[in-house]
């Protein structure tokens, strides 16, 4: 898609020039709100305004909702009160929400005072969930039963009400108090007899979420179980609102990269990469490594404790790094496994041990292999006497195996009582296995040298 | 959901074992395919074909869809030509087809005789298609519309032929030779005036994947525009079937999992971590574990290379560690940071200068904060000399720029000479920024120090 991008921008450009708006909008009415976005966030910022204005009403709230932050702000700023009342009118509610709760305050004002009473209100309810909750991400616009219509009656009633709708593939059947009492799917109700009563054709089994779950759960719940959107319900299992798959799939890929930059030591930004100021960038990391860097002190006072035997064999300095990156590896390797495989909600701490047995047996037959290899290539290649040769392979053992049992039991530790696993993972588990292996080496070559 | 599903197994067994078949089927009824299927993977096998057949035809077909292929395969054998018959019928094809990949050729062959012949020839046309291509995650299953249509004539096509469809929210035109030329949402049709010609009602721009399109990109396709169909079509621009959001969430996570073990240096393996055998993670993790101890030898070398430096200088072992730990760390931010872009479509090629020059400069301020952070810890702390506090700092920022120029180059090169950015991340970005910390380390301590 990248290409053809880049190709639209120079167009859109070149027919702004010659002032050809009307083919500007035959060409734009083409166009996916998704693309229009992304060509408007490369072009210029000036003719923004005047090529937003092309756009028809639904298309422009759309391409609206798509577009970044900053942009949007530009296009608030340049709008009549007029124009502001339109695109907000058109916008879905959770994508209202998401941009009130991006505005400066000023701008915020200014959008609640052209939204119309009902969408303010409802703009304002989101916005008292708390972030990354179910709350937060659902819409409002969701297609609501009663029981006692007939099918027909509800086609009707849908036709009348269903245009601003964000799903209507899936339709929910309240009860006077607005209690969620079943679920329809549109196939349903089209293939069902005109007569048939709602309460007949409903699934009384609903699965559905409360506003305060956490929306990762939420997100992974559409994953198993295969829907297009979920139902949300306050306390008293009132409906309030739907989570659409859409905004689950946002989650699931927002919270992957949460996942993957927590693992690399990196606090996890809002912005796309190559939008991030670069002090952001260096706030998001240097905290880490500083970390990180004062807790490999203690490797430094280990190989300071042990400097006499490392004086009369300066050989085993050599294999320090080795020792130290295998550890390491050995260790991420367990704990990457574990920490993703409960983002997945396919671990949980009640499988420690049998998570400990799997590691445990892992670990001792990549030790032993590793152990063989190096053995044959300290003799045949390094040329080390055997003691040497012993003790390094002896200790390769030794700390793929503390390695693995750290790697896989702290991120469940971690999850147990209440941190995050992914900040566990790869950096945290390097540092202390780096000590680790020190201590063994020195230990074990001590021993076995006799120094 | 974990511990709730804890209490389904003990009911049911014991439901089971006082023969209340239909207070089983009413329990069964109330429940998700999903969790039906986590509950039977759960249970003992021996009752499993039993307790299957007490489950409704299309509720059967859709639980059995969601079980693991041990327990799939299980199922099958135990079932009656008939039986067998039966739940193909029921199952969608893409679920039929990912049967089929999973089954041995003896199984398979049972299924192939006892699908009809439409489902047959259906399921080898994808069976054709690459793995991991569109074509193979595809279903058949969709509604197709043509132009000349009215739409209350298109709403008696859909209560005619729509009930094995796997979505009907999204319709599908095509013309008489089945090119695709529009689609039409099932909301549009519902509310359209009856009269009203479908190549009207159509939106003719479609966006649409051909059959060889790789599955992560048709991923990233739903994650951009939030569709929850996307077409696919042949060579010829004839519609042969369409991939269904569910399907792109799968791939979604699965992509991401894969990313990150092979960004810590595993290699992919199809099943869950606990349902692994030992032996095959072991072969996931040692080739990478073996290739990385053998490239830590260059950093060995270096090593044995200034043994004499090192025995003047024992100081100097001691800040190894932590020069090559907070080098390897700021390597694996870049690199991560830029794996994670590449495959969000965030970043491409072309963009490498754009990402050298912003990871300079980061690089920059991360480390001379590290560097002047150290200087103190080692003049105050340690109480070193200020030379080789000098010696140490001047190498903390060298390496760290070293490090995020190749951790976020590497990537990109990778990408571009068709290699896998994610092998490349962490575990390989560390075992060059090793050895090429301590050439840093070693020229400038000789040069500082004068050794």
């Amino acid at each position: 898609m990248e290409e053809r991008t880049t190709t639209f921008e120079s167009t859109i450009l070149s027919l702004l020039e010659n002032k050809r708006f009307s083919s500007l909008k035959d060409v734009f009415i083409t166009m996916n709100p998704s693309d229009i976005a992304a060509v408007f966030e490369e072009l210029p910022e000036e003719p923004l305004p005047l090529l937003f204005r092309l756009l028809p009403k639904e298309l422009a709230a759309e391409t609206f909702a798509e577009m970044e932050s900053d942009h949007q702000e530009l296009l608030i700023k340049g709008f009549s009160d007029f124009e502001l009342k339109e695109v907000i009118g058109e916008l879905y509610t959770d994508d209202a929400v998401a941009l009130v709760e991006e505005m400066p305050a000023s701008v915020v004002k200014r959008i609640l005072n052209q939204a119309d009473p009902e969408k303010r209100r409802m703009i304002n309810e989101i916005l008292k969930y708390p972030e990354d909750s179910a709350g937060s991400i659902m819409t409002t616009e969701y297609v609501d039963l009663r029981p006692t219509m007939t099918a027909s009656e509800a086609i009707t009633h849908i036709r009348r009400t269903g245009v601003d709708k964000e799903t209507i593939d899936n339709c929910y059947v309240t009860d006077k108090s607005r209690i969620l009492i079943g679920t329809l799917s549109i196939r349903t109700l089209i293939l069902a007899d005109g007569e048939s009563a709602i309460a007949d054709l409903m699934e009384p089994h609903v699965i559905y979420v409360s506003t305060m779950e956490d929306q990762e759960s939420v997100a992974n719940m559409f994953a198993k179980y295969n829907f297009t959107a979920l139902p949300v319900v306050d306390a008293e299992n009132r409906l309030v609102g739907i989570v659409t798959v859409d905004d689950a799939m946002d989650v699931i890929v927002a919270e992957a990269t949460e996942d993957i930059e927590k693992m690399a030591a990196i606090t996890p930004t809002e912005h796309p990469y190559l939008k991030t100021p670069v002090v952001e960038i260096w706030k998001s990391r240097i905290p880490w490594l500083l970390l990180l860097m004062i807790s490999a002190t203690f490797t430094g006072m280990i190989i300071t404790h042990f400097e006499d035997a490392l004086a009369t064999y300066v050989i085993l300095t050599a294999y320090i790094p080795m020792l130290m990156d295998t550890g390491g590896n050995s260790g991420s390797q367990s704990s990457v496994t574990v920490v993703r495989s409960l983002s997945l909600n396919e671990l949980e701490f009640g499988d420690i041990f049998q998570v400990v047995w799997i590691e445990a047996r892992v670990a001792i037959l990549c030790g032993v292999t590793l152990a063989v290899v190096n053995f044959a290539k300290l003799l045949l290649i390094d040329q080390v006497g055997v003691s040497v040769a012993l003790a390094v392979c002896l200790t390769l053992i030794v700390t793929v195996f503390v390695a693995k049992l750290v790697g896989c039991t702290l991120p469940l530790i971690a999850k147990r009582v209440g941190l995050d696993p992914a900040v566990c993972a790869s950096p945290f588990i390097t540092t202390i296995v780096d000590a680790l292996s020190l201590l063994i080496y020195f230990r074990i070559a001590t021993a076995i040298l006799g120094i």
